[in-house]
């Protein structure tokens, strides 16, 4: 089987998320590095599928800083910094295009040094989308995954154009302000006929617009909010309580983290949709919600990119009578998140070579706000996630594979 | 449907458990109480089953000490005092028969105030099998199901007898001193056809004589070691960081409790299977053994009732690098345990009806170290239990509520 | 020696801290309790002052709430039901008088049922301090203590008439909006003779013209805002860092609290003084402040008046390696409280009695932002205080006792 | 002032706690590293007194492991990687001279590579000596301080010789099997006139006949068993709950650790005086001792020199209601213990040059079990030293300080 080649492009690509995935799989390509724990599709489940390996990645992006990624890692410290300079040549070799904002962006966004100068939103896309062309042709690329990173951005205004793509169109060419930077990235990456990813608490992939544009090109979207630590615990945790049947009476949540993820969370007019992302998750799996819950997000640079969280959670008992469990959670925020963003790349670049396209609620498991979701509870997430994998047809997977071996090239519909 | 009666003789009547157990049930019987937290049974996969309900149950059993069950209340102090004050006239109804015990009992035990004076084990077994045929006539009882709530014995000598029912009858006519008083209660209790369940960490239901006699006699069994917390946490953070690929490379837990149940495991010959099973768990659910497992009990007096564990997890995530987790439980021992019972006996009692017996492997999310387990994490347990009651053919549920609406008291088959 | 009789009184009488001092210290009295853990005032160096007894307190006070003592305990559920029967008959007995409220007080204050309706400043003075000479006549107390127990209020306008008593008084008579209602009680009670405690983070008694009034009257001061929980362990880790030389690096902070000082302090208007205090602690401390400091509160009903903290706290020790100490603290906010509010009580009357007026910077041990405070760390606090009490010449102490012993009620110099 | 010369050697070179304070220094005295953290000597009670600095130290010791300090460093990870290179060529030149063991040595370190080969105990003891001795000459050293740092022994039989010098000699000549390594040790070093600290739980201080010799040899000696995480915490806090008032009802202490010293801790042998230091903490704090007290320690190899440990503490407040805090403890052992060692050399060396001899009581603070301890809490052991330090006469200081000057070294009294 040919060895097919697979672009990776994120939307902040010198975030410490992106960053740490693009490095993490050069060193395990490199074979610096075996580990990779983290990574659902390592597990016996996806072993009849033919998954992208880590040497058929190519990686790129788009960032507001035009830092080169081996400059990137070691500002964000989360690899040691022995591993960094082993990869040294092939990091400095990684820069990325310049990125595009709106008024949703965080402010030090406008004042940052690699951001595009357009006269249009119009003008944006294209440029996004040549962007996209030429790496695809440049590198010589099978397919293209598009996965965004971005900073948590400004609350959208929601508008009647959202529900519809012609009207959706029509308010980029008008530069509608309601329209954010993410939307942009995403119409492009679907126009492109990239599968797109949404990690972010954003509301890009919650608007109707674009979920048309992804069935009209036939591309597959996963998102919203990647499922990584805190938030995994409470949908593992709720499912016990539901099971257990003990009635959880309150959830207290707070969580201190260093990284630049932290210091935008902590501007209150970039928190609120990553707020009720994480506030959302425990009704639809406990079935009620008369329970105390409260979330609490705080920048606290001695941490760094570590994510240090707190709960503490109270229960019913039996009579009634009252218990409670306190945990503390020391994560790596990117180490969590880097492993799951490989394997929303392999299944969703696997998709798209699968002829698989709009919504991909298979993928629940990765996300705290899941779209499309039908299971809640992180067992029901696994259960779905193995039945769907396992129970793809025969036929599906050799179509899926023979594709994969005989393709060629093909222009992006743009 | 006539209302049936189903006996419950706990062994260890007046310990914190089976105390509470018998308090709460009367509690939510008379309405004083109401929240039935913490039963399986009372969710949604049960409500087809003519489960056996608050109403239906008739206390009773054994005990070293002869305190009635109002007394020991006061003694135990899990339950509000104002709780028990409302319960006290039938508290004060429900006195322990004599109790018998070997070698492997406490030291205490022996000078304990309502021990069986007898001559042999044969003996024992008798007058236990008279005292369950008493009661069952009585209080005209259809079925009675006999809980193993006895402290933790000392180890017991493994011996060739146990695994031929017919030596290991010929061994308690001879007084083997390998046999256990726990064995001896299983014995009687499976002669006079009583579903039996260990929720203790003793070996009973592993001796295979006792299983062959409890499918001579068609009696359903289950077991060992009941899994209220501790443990419970393991079983379900071991299965998320199996389905996370998140590799386990230590975990530290403590425990402090003040009941007698801390004390006597704070003897060390009579802790080790209790070890042996919480050490047990991780291993099965996770499919490997490379980490540091350390599990300690201390008897700890403040704490009283409640049990106090903490955890130090530690684990592997991407490129091998470590996070953990710290998990500080504050549980109460009984309240989280007589839920569990309750439900056993509603599901062994049924079981019984329903013409099942030997070992009820499907009640395995119940026990740490469960009987003949095909699943060991918490969740592939939940499903089997899940699986097993709503796929229950309809006519063995309605043969089951039929015999139990057309049933008359029978003699035991002693 | 005759038993004189100390009047106490609270604003805020109904609130759980102040209730509690009151049930608890008549529990003391009856003999029903004797843990008198938690009060300063029972340990050795305190036993040669002939400190007032629980037999010599009368209570009474001033809240929004007209309910008596015995349905406050009710309420605020702080100590056992059966405790709180066992005192009905004395605690209905005390209710509290009207309290006054300016635009400062939290806003459900103006729609409670035990307001004082009045037409001007003057009025609501008066009024109090007719309230203060009444209750001083009708129970032929010898000295009458104020402690202020009421809830945070919105943040005062600093004026220039704050700094001089004469501007004050004048204001008072203009109804000037920046003179809250905690100011013109601590202007009453120290018109009317009464030494006046400010347990809570307001800011009343770092109003110049307060202190003037105080040095005039010859009445005795202290605060601001008792020293419980939190901060206590701030004031002792503190000060163990710096000793050790261990560096601070960050210390993050939160709360969690369902009382109602837990609502009124979720309101970001009531919380801004407290939230100063409470970040004010560490840099005296210490002697520098580049450190991380955070500090959060959150109303959480499942807590009750139970007081959770979690601290989780970085430093540096030798070549500037990180540590880090995580402190869960399980609290009771007004058992914390209601001793040391009986020790201020105890030493404010001892001060009055012994001839002493203004600041008593001696009781710094006893606030989060003590006034005047010379020691900050919580054991140069307790050396401050151990000093003070233990080298109090015999003369002053014989004199007060022998004022004591002979005094008459004296009719306040109002 | 002539820069003189300071010997260190440690009875356990190659151990994490040795290693790190040799390595950590050459480090400060090289520059590469500045923090001081955690050393009381840097603070401004010291700064009067001409303690020795970072480039008047030379480094040397004995161990069972002939590795030289860069190996050792390397083995123990206690310090990063680069600063390990930068130093290789200073480390690598420091080689342990062979050691002495006895019985009560653990039992691995029979099989170790760099034991002396002796035919009794006078030989080891003048071998050591001699060790000693051309050291000092071989460095022109001013003097020498021998720290301690050997792992916990198994336990030493009382004998009636250790009471009186001459006989304790005879012993030696008799090679009785009571006396231990570490008392040859110190035997030899006092015999050398070099001032001995025993940072380890081991008794060796505690045999009278020991005592004696430094008196007679006019050496200064300190210990028992550094204080340097848990224990510290149980000084400080038990200080404040005495202060406070509030009684302890229960202190539950477990430590999990992976490094060597975890390691012997582990075998029941070896552990004995170590628990009985760590548990007679709180008792001479308090004044009490009726409370639950447990500590325990367990090998952890996951968590490698750090040591974590958590604390579930229980007391009781006002009207003896129950409340609790509980501490995770995330420690580097070597970081907190390095330090301390560095302060002690400094101090027990000014300490022979102002003529001091004897047990330095004065540095209790820096011990679990403090000889002749006259403060046993954090606060009260910090004023003494303070006391002490401050408060030492002009002349005396003037008179170390010219000793310092003009001393010449001088051969070692043996």
């Amino acid at each position: 089987m040919k060895n097919h080649k697979v672009g990776v492009l994120f939307v902040g690509l010198n975030g410490a998320t992106a960053n740490t995935s693009v490095a993490g799989s050069l060193a395990i390509k490199r074979g610096l590095m075996n580990d990779r724990n983290g990574m659902l599709t390592e597990s016996d489940i996806f072993s009849d599928l033919a998954l992208a390996q880590f040497d058929q990645f190519v990686f790129g992006g788009w960032d507001i800083n035009h830092s080169n990624a081996y400059d990137a890692a070691r500002l964000n410290k989360v690899l040691e910094r022995d591993l960094i300079e082993d990869l040294r040549d092939e990091l400095e070799e990684i820069s990325p295009w310049k990125a595009i904002i709106t008024e949703h962006d965080v402010d030090y966004a406008k004042k940052a040094n690699n951001i595009l100068s357009v006269n249009s939103m119009e003008e944006s896309v294209n440029l996004l989308k040549q962007d996209i062309l030429s790496f695809k042709e440049r590198h010589n690329l099978d397919r293209v995954v598009v996965i965004y990173l971005g900073s948590p951005l400004k609350q959208v205004k929601e508008k009647g154009f959202f529900h519809e793509l012609p009207l959706f169109r029509k308010a980029i060419q008008n530069n509608d302000e309601s329209i954010s930077s993410a939307m942009l990235y995403a119409y492009a990456a679907i126009e492109s006929g990239c599968p797109f990813v949404d990690f972010t608490p954003n509301v890009t992939l919650k608007v109707p617009a674009i979920l048309q544009l992804a069935e009209e090109k036939q591309v597959p979207l996963a998102g919203r909010d990647g499922n990584t630590g805190q938030t995994l615990l409470k949908t593992v945790l709720g499912q016990m309580f539901k099971i257990r049947n003990l009635k959880l009476t309150g959830w207290y949540s707070t969580n201190i983290l260093g990284n630049n993820d932290g210091l935008v969370l902590s501007m209150p007019e970039h928190r609120q949709t990553k707020m009720e992302d994480k506030l959302g998750v425990l009704e639809p799996v406990l079935g009620y919600n008369h329970f105390s819950h409260i979330v609490d997000i705080h920048y606290y640079p001695p941490r760094g990119d570590n994510k240090e969280a707190w709960e503490s959670i109270d229960f019913s008992g039996w009579l009634g009578l009252p218990m409670s469990v306190k945990i503390n959670w020391l994560g790596r925020d990117s180490i969590l998140a880097a492993p799951l963003i490989i394997d929303l790349v392999r299944l969703m670049e696997f998709a798209l070579r699968s002829g698989e396209y709009g919504i991909q609620s298979q993928l629940a498991i990765y996300f705290k706000h899941p779209l499309n979701a039908t299971a809640r509870g992180f067992y029901d997430q696994y259960m779905l996630l193995q039945n769907y994998y396992s129970g793809m047809k025969r036929a599906v997977l050799k179509s899926a594979n023979e594709r994969c071996a005989n393709m060629q090239p093909e222009p992006l519909n743009v």
